[in-house]
This record gives structure tokens, C-alpha cells and sequence, in this order.
């Protein structure tokens, strides 16, 4: 039997839901509302559009065959009633009617459904400081925000920006604003570094040393206390400095727009967001809700899980779309991939980091590989960096982040151990996954294997390796005649560091390291250091077999200390 | 109590499992042989070698620090005694002794084990045609082919190259020579396609047409009758040609040396190949085997599998490695992903092709999807063509194969697969597959996601594909009046087939199609057409919906039929 449907919110989910359902049962009807006229378009496309390497907001709006995707597409090509700049103001559960408002004329009306769906996204946390409603102060939330933004940059109006909170949004803009139109962009932070709880402090800071060799200044740790200007922006007062601006975006994160179902009685998590099972249906068994609205259960904390992405927007609005049609599809929750392209660079990772599952109660460890992303001995490589959380005991993998010029090999790679993620994974099971290999491509012992291979190392206790930070400390304090920084790469690599450190730095060479012991301090702690980790961990093995037990291994070695900003 | 290890083989996993186990064991014995002289080098590396990518052989035998692989480096930084041109002749078990030649003196010696690990390799599968002895004829088994057929391409002396065999190697010496030497090359092979076995005939057109775009030509289902020559190859006669040449390459696959294990009484497979347990133990536990030598399990078929791949080598290395260490490590198998650069694209795969699923007696069917590998709207993108193969009743998914030109997308894509295909992965798990998003790596929906979701429809019929061939065939026979091609893109795309074809071709946009029904016919077969498939399944939609019955859906719209190199 033919079904009424209402979707609430046209974006993403919500229009995915629509087109999916509407195919399973042609002839059952779809209204779907949203509040702004605009609605359908990737907003993920947001700062392309700002760099201009999007050209027009236009191809936001549009499918990939170039239609553009209005009320009559979606009416005609769809056979989806589409009805623009109208609010839902109450959803009346008994009746199964939702009450709307014609945001233009005012005029009211009561829309019936047999399922309804609730796809009404988030909206940018609010500063509030005092400034933020100056000319020039800017949310990104919607096309209207992107449009008043370029506008700006491409008047000429914009020599200085700032932009507050260093989440994927605020360093995406970053880079549209200095790489595309050579604004002065100064990133301010709360936390102490970017992409805070996504990675760990290594890789953020070989992101944000990145970002800073382009161009981009970063203020960590601070917070934004006013907004200062006459009528339109012209300073931003942070707790640690005054900063001169004539655009500001505010780009700290996103809550989910959980009110109408709250006010439904529908539950909501504890810290906001409609709350879902795995069919993507709200406690009320005939409204389903799913994007950027809801809470979903993380794979691998098993905790509730605020991920707020286009991809998770379409994958639940095509099950949506399915239940909606009775079939009876889940969407068990998920692992939080993600990616960005900084620049040169990009950043990706799933599953927990180091201090997400610390924060989970979580025994973890994490290790750090720094390897060519192709074969050695291909012509054009680059070396990828990549840090993978373990937990010790069950040795189950609990993440894996990286940093790499390659984007799409980096995150070839974060998605294959994505996949398993969710299902329980070893550190065994990565030391054997199968890698498509040619040299082109791959190592024949993958970047991905060597990482768990070098996390099987760590927690059988033969590595003992510690970071590039922890490395900088130690180095800090050699005055102490506590360390003994050893460097085991040949004389070629190592001499200019033993000239320059003088007594602070020495060098044997790993294959000769075990003729020449005597010349090591049985009562300091010896720092091994090689080109990436590979041969001071051979030399760790010798060391140990000879009795020494008080040896550190620096991750990465010297291309982790180079990549992170570590000056020796 | 330190062991006494003997290892056959040092080209790639005697290397890796004589060096992990000393890096567990630092005072066990390891003493590997190889029959040559030069030894752990990376063979996949030879094409790119020759085609002067890697400048000097000598990259092949390095380690990522540039430290040449030689008896030394073996004796000093892995403490393994290194013993070249030693051919072993004879395992003796109840004895634990392998009796050994040096190949240069003479002189035989008697090698007492522990534990034993054979790993001798591969070698080419012979022709046995009369004239494979002639100069310039050549194998590509070992570095010393590689340096002579490197010595006449840099001579200038090669004009025209013959290639047998469209694996792998062949057609990555066939991009060696021809790109970087201007070597007119033919490539003969016994098959009806490229890559057989490996990839669909759909794929398989694609790559071998933008191969013969490259100037490479192509001789299928032929040959090799004898190769002529006056002390010097001139000529290769294959059954349907004669070709003209002065070098010939012979790529016909390679078989596993197992004859030292099967002389010794070990358990080889039907078809050869030293069979393992899964700790890669043989018959005899005292023995292990690993490389290019063994039989492995294939994790979707459950079949006996050679895989014979560098990073199999390392992988089971480093296993064999922690079994000579007592630590009971496991490799469960493979499924055979692969991956290989041709020019400016690349082929990709895992699991089984459609043939093998058939061929190993599944119910399976494959689906093929055209993608952009990124938002659409993304400036730099490009179309990515990926199959996989279902199997109908159980919904498992049995294998992926791609084209692309972004070869690290794509291959990402692949990875993500075959790490979930020996789990038992489902079409909704790839439904639902999370692909770290963001605009400049993927899209919302990702071309993975997308090809499960076509699958789900394809399994449910909705969706009647067929693949370009299957056009191919349809529109030859287009003057029988049994079929109507409807091109349901919008007239500016369809105008120029319509013009060209008259009334063999028709137009009505997927939007205007419920209205323009009655220009259909009812008594003949509609097929659908769009640009990649997508609009043609929504088309398909709509005319079952309307009771149109006779519906068959072109999979990859003109996008498909332009790569494979169908002429409309």
C-alpha cells in the first residue's frame, strides 16, 4: 500500500532518503521541507567554493550530470515533493502530523505521514563573545555564509583573517583563504593543537608545521575573549594576543539541531543529538532520523558517537530510505574515518586515537612508522607517516591516523584498516593484510604491515621506542649526563651531528655496534637514533641480547623529529 | 637454547625470516644459501630497472638506507651467514642435514639443521618452441636477464620487441620498452584477453585499449608456433601472424621450484607447489616453506592457490621468522589482491574475477560502476571503473577489480575490500563501508559504496544490467528490430546519436519518461542508456514500475562503452 512520508530537512540525509525510498515504492509520496530555500547541496564543498576552485555555488547544487537540483528536478526526475523555506514547528506524535510554517507568507499547515523522517543537521557552536555579530564575523553554515564570504575575499576586502578553532572546517578554510587568495590567516585554537582528540600531538604537529611553512600562523591554546570593531570587524582579542582582522571565521564545531525531536519527546543523548537505533529509527518507532542530527554507536569504544559527515549522511539516508520501504537494513554505527587536505598534505584517521581511547578506559599504546609509500627503489615516493593505537593485552587495534603528501595512498590505507575496525582486528591481522602490491604502489612489506609489525615489537617489550616530543625533552635536558644519544646510522648521515653536539651526540654505525660496546655507559640511558626507527630498533635488539635494559628508540627517527618540527 | 637454522633461497623470504628470527634470537645460528651469486633483490623491480626508472641494478639489492645487501651486510648488521652460489642437492630428514655444492669450486659440504626453510622460488614456465635459445631471446627470471636485456635496449639495438604473455611482467615490460625506449612492441598471448583469469573481458578492454593508445600492439588468442633467427632472433611466428623482431620476451607465468622438497618426500599439490600449513609449516614440522615455492589457501575459494608476489614472500617471511622463534603465528592465506601500473592507468584487484567464481562453481554475477573517484564537483577528479563480483542466495561479496587512472584511489578502494573478503563481507557491508570523505579524496557516496548499492538492486532485480560486450552484440544486431535504445539523457548529451543513428536511436530524459510512455513500444526489448548507468537504472525504475517488462540497463552508460572501446 502506497505510504505518505515526510522527511524534515533537505541537505543531505534527507534528499539521499528521499530518491532511495522513492525508487523501492514509485508510488508512494515524499514531502520533504526545509527551512532556506537552498537546500540539496554539498556543503563539504564549502571551502573549495571560497578558494575558487569550486567556480560557482551553483555546482554545489548540481548531480554529477550536471542538473541542478531544484524543486522541479526534484519533482520531475525524482517524483519528490520539494517544499522550500518552510519550518517544522512541532511534530504531533498521536496525530502523526507535522506542523509547518511558511517562513515567506507566515501561512500554517499540517502535514500527515505515516513515517516520517528527521534530518534537520547541526549548526556551527556559537563563541559567544561580544563582536560576533560585526560585519565580517562569519559562521560557516550554509550557502548564504559561503557566498558572503567569497564575496569579501573577492572584492579585495581581506588582507587579514582569523579563524577560530583548528577542526577540519577552520584548517580547510585556512588553506582556501591563504593558498587561493594570499590572505594572512591566523588559526586560533583553544586546545593545544589542531585536529584536537583526532591525532596525536606527533602528527598535528607535522600538519601545523606544514601549514605554517605556507603561510599560516597558529595561536594554540588560546581562546577568543571579544571581537572588536566599528560596525565591521577589525580585531580579534584572544587570551594571549590582539589580532588585526578584517574577516573572522568562526569554525568551532558543530552541534546537532536536536529541538524538534526533543520537543517530540523523542530521546536525546546527554550531551544533545536524536538518538537512533541500528535501523536508524528514533525511540518512536515510526520517525527515523539519521545525518548530522543524530548519535550513532562508535564501533570500536562502543560509545555514543557525534559524527557529523556528508558520507554518514548518505550511507544512513539510503537505509533510511530502505526501511522505509520495510527491508530492513542496519546501520550498525561507525569506526569515525575521516580526511582532510591541508596544502601539500593531507591528515586521515579512524578508530580511536591515543587519547580518545585513553579516554575510553582503554589500556593503549600507539606506535609510529615513518616509510616510503611505494617501493624503495621506485623513482617518485614520499614518505608516508603513520601512527597506529594499540591495546595492550588483548593486542587489539584500536586506530590508525597518518600524515602524508599522498593522499589518496594514505588513506588507501586508513580505510583497509577502517574496514576491519568495526569487526575486531589484531595487531597480527595487520601484519598479514593483504596489501595489492607492485612497486609502484606499495612497499612488498607494506607501510601498514611494518607499523604492526613494529607495534607487535612494542608490546612484546623488544621496542621501546618514545616519540619525537618525548625525544625533545630528553634532548632538552642532556646537560643532565642522565642520556646517552646514540646515533646508529652510518658515519656518512650522522657526522654533522656529532661535529655540531659535540659530546651530546655519538655515532657507531648498527653492524658494527657489537664490536664496539665497551664504548657504551652501562649507567646512562642510551637514545638510540636512525633515519626512521628501523635500524635503531636492530640496534635495540643487540643491546638488549648484551644486557644493556636501559634503552629508549626514537619512532621515526630523524625524519619524525625533521617532519614534527624537533630541532637537533 | 640458541637453534641452528638453515635457509634455501635468498632472494625474498629467506632474507626476511632469517632476519626476524635473529632479531628474536640473537644467538641462534642462520645460514641461508642461494644458488646465485646475487641475492635479496627486488625482482618485481626488474621492469623498472630496464625501462631506466631505477638507474641502476644496484637499487634493487639496497636497503631503504642505500646499504647494499651482500654477504658483509648479512655477516655485520643481521649476524646471518650468507653463503652465494650454493645450490643445495639433496634434503636429508631423518638426518637434518641438506647437502650442498658450491657451484664455483665444486666442493660439497653437509649443512646440519634445527630447522629448515625452503624458500627457492619461482621460475619462468617454458615455451619449449625451437628457437627460445637464440640471442635475444630471454626469461625474465633473476637480475642477470634483467642486465642483458637492459644492455640491448640502452645499445639502441632493439627496434621491435615481441612480448608472450599478458600477465603481469609481460605487460609491464611492454610499458618499459615501448615508453621509455620507443620500442614498436607486440604482445602475443594465448588468451582471448589481457590479465585472464584476473580481470572481466569489460576490464581487460579498457587497459588493453589504452595500452594500444600507447602504441603497444596487441596479438590475443594466438601461439607462439617457433622463433626464427640466424644465431639472432629476426622473427616470432605465432598462429596468426609472423612479426618481425630483435628482442623477444618470454612472460608465460612461472611455476614453483619445488623439486628439492618433493625429492625429499614432502607433500607438494597437484599442480606442484610445496604445500604449507597454515604456520607455513610442511609435511615435516622440522621444515618450513614459504615464497614463491608454496601452495597457499585462497580465503573466498577455500581452493589451493599460487600467488606468487614479493609481498606474499615478506609476509610469510617475517611468520616463518616467528615460528623458527616458537612464537605460533599464523598466515591464514590470501585473496590474491594485485595491482599494476600500465602508462597512465592502472588494473587492480582481489578475490575472484567472475571467471574464477564461475569456474570455482559459485553462483556469481559481477557489476560494473563509473565513478568520479572524488566529489564531483572537485576540480581535479576522474572517472574510476570498478566490477565486483556477488554471489546471488548469500549476498557475499566474492571479489572487486578496477581501472583507473588514479591508481592509489583506486587501489585504496581494493585494499578496503580484501581485507574484509576472507571474513565473509556481504554486499550491505560494503553498502555501508565507511570511506574516509572528504571533497578532494572521495565523494559522499563513494564509488564503493555506490557499486554495492547497484549490486543490492542488481541482486534484488531492479536493476537488468548488461555489460558493454553484451551492448556491443545488442546494437550490432540493431536492424532486427527486436530491440529500442533509449538514450534517457537529457537531448543535449543523446542529440548528436540521435542525428547519427535515426530511428535506431532514441531520446526521452529519465525526467520527461512518465509522460512520454506511449512513444515506447511494448513488443520489443528497451535498452537503457545514460552516461555511467545511473539515470538509466532511475529510468528503469519508472518502466517497471509501469509494467514495462523487457528492460535491459547498459551498466556504465557511454562512459563504459567509450573505455572499452565500443563504437556507437
Amino acid at each position: 500500500m502506497p505510504k505518505n512520508i515526510v522527511i524534515i530537512g533537505a541537505v543531505a540525509l534527507g534528499p539521499k532518503a528521499a530518491c532511495r525510498f522513492k525508487r523501492l515504492e514509485p508510488r508512494s509520496q515524499v514531502t520533504m521541507i526545509d527551512m532556506d530555500d537552498r537546500f540539496s547541496y554539498g556543503g563539504c564543498g564549502i571551502p573549495y567554493y571560497v578558494s575558487g576552485d569550486v567556480s560557482e555555488v551553483k555546482e554545489l547544487c548540481t548531480t554529477s550530470f550536471h542538473m541542478v537540483r531544484d524543486v522541479d528536478f526534484f519533482d520531475e526526475v525524482k517524483g519528490v515533493k520539494m517544499v522550500p523555506s518552510t519550518k517544522a514547528t512541532r511534530i504531533d506524535r498521536t496525530a502523526k502530523v507535522v506542523e509547518v510554517e511558511d517562513l515567506k507568507t507566515g501561512d500554517r499547515a499540517k502535514l500527515p505521514y505515516d513515517k516520517l523522517v528527521i534530518s534537520t543537521g547541526s549548526q556551527p557552536r556559537r563563541l559567544n563573545v561580544p563582536g560576533e555579530d560585526l560585519q565580517g564575523v562569519h559562521y560557516v553554515a550554509n550557502l548564504q555564509d559561503a557566498e558572503r564570504i567569497r564575496a569579501l575575499v573577492t572584492a579585495g576586502s581581506v588582507e587579514r583573517a582569523v579563524i577560530v578553532g583548528a577542526g577540519f572546517i577552520g584548517l580547510e578554510m585556512a588553506e582556501a583563504l591563504a593558498d587561493m587568495w594570499g590572505v594572512e590567516v591566523t588559526v586560533v585554537e583553544l586546545m593545544d593543537q589542531i585536529l584536537p582528540g583526532l591525532v596525536s600531538p606527533t602528527l598535528a604537529r607535522m600538519a601545523r608545521g606544514h601549514m605554517e611553512e605556507q603561510g599560516v600562523t597558529f595561536r594554540m591554546g588560546e581562546t577568543v575573549q571579544r571581537i572588536e570593531g566599528d560596525g565591521t570587524v577589525s580585531k580579534v582579542i584572544t587570551s594571549g594576543a590582539e589580532i588585526e582582522a578584517d574577516l573572522v571565521i568562526l569554525a568551532a564545531g558543530v552541534l546537532p539541531n536536536d529541538e524538534l525531536a526533543r520537543d517530540a519527546g523523542l530521546k536525546v543523548g546527554e550531551r544533545g543529538g536524536v538518538l537512533v537505533d541500528e535501523y536508524m529509527r528514533t525511540s518512536d518507532p515510526n520517525i527515523y532520523a539519521g545525518g548530522d542530527c543524530v548519535i550513532i554507536k562508535h564501533l570500536v569504544s562502543g560509545a555514543p558517537f557525534f559524527l557529523p559527515l556528508g558520507s554518514m549522511a548518505n550511507r544512513q539516508g539510503r537505509v533510511i530510505g530502505d526501511n522505509l520501504a520495510d527491508l530492513n537494513r542496519k546501520f550498525e554505527g561507525a569506526v569515525g574515518s575521516f580526511c582532510v587536505k591541508l596544502f601539500e598534505t593531507s591528515v586521515a584517521g579512524t578508530g580511536l586515537s591515543l587519547a580518545a581511547a585513553k579516554r575510553a578506559g582503554l589500556d593503549a599504546v600507539s606506535v609510529l612508522q615513518i616509510q616510503l609509500d611505494r617501493a624503495h627503489f621506485y623513482p617518485t615516493k614520499e614518505l608516508m607517516t603513520l601512527e597506529m593505537v594499540v591495546e595492550r593485552g588483548t593486542r587489539r587495534v584500536l586506530g590508525l591516523q597518518g600524515f602524508a603528501g599522498t593522499g589518496d595512498a594514505m588513506i588507501g590505507r586508513v580505510n583497509a584498516v577502517a574496514a576491519l575496525l568495526g569487526r575486531g582486528v589484531t595487531v597480527e591481522d595487520i601484519s598479514n593484510l593483504e596489501v595489492a602490491y607492485s612497486p609502484p604502489f606499495a612497499s612488498a612489506m607494506d607501510v601498514l604491515n611494518s607499523i604492526a609489525n613494529v607495534a607487535d615489537n612494542v608490546l612484546a617489550g623488544r621496542n621501546t621506542g618514545i616519540t619525537p616530543e618525548e625525544f625533545e625533552a630528553l634532548w632538552s635536558n642532556r646537560d643532565s649526563d642522565e642520556y646517552y644519544f646514540l646515533d646508529c646510522r652510518e658515519r656518512a648521515d650522522a657526522s654533522q651531528f656529532v661535529e655540531k653536539h659535540g659530546g651530546d651526540w655519538h655515532n657507531i654505525p648498527q653492524g658494527k655496534l657489537a664490536q664496539r660496546l665497551d664504548e657504551l655507559p652501562r649507567d646512562r640511558q642510551i637514545v638510540l637514533i636512525c633515519n626512521t626507527g628501523a635500524r635503531s630498533y636492530e640496534a635495540q635488539v643487540t643491546l638488549d641480547d648484551k644486557g644493556f635494559e636501559n634503552v629508549l628508540n626514537l619512532q621515526g627517527g630523524m625524519a619524525g623529529l625533521r617532519k614534527s618540527g624537533v630541532e637537533v
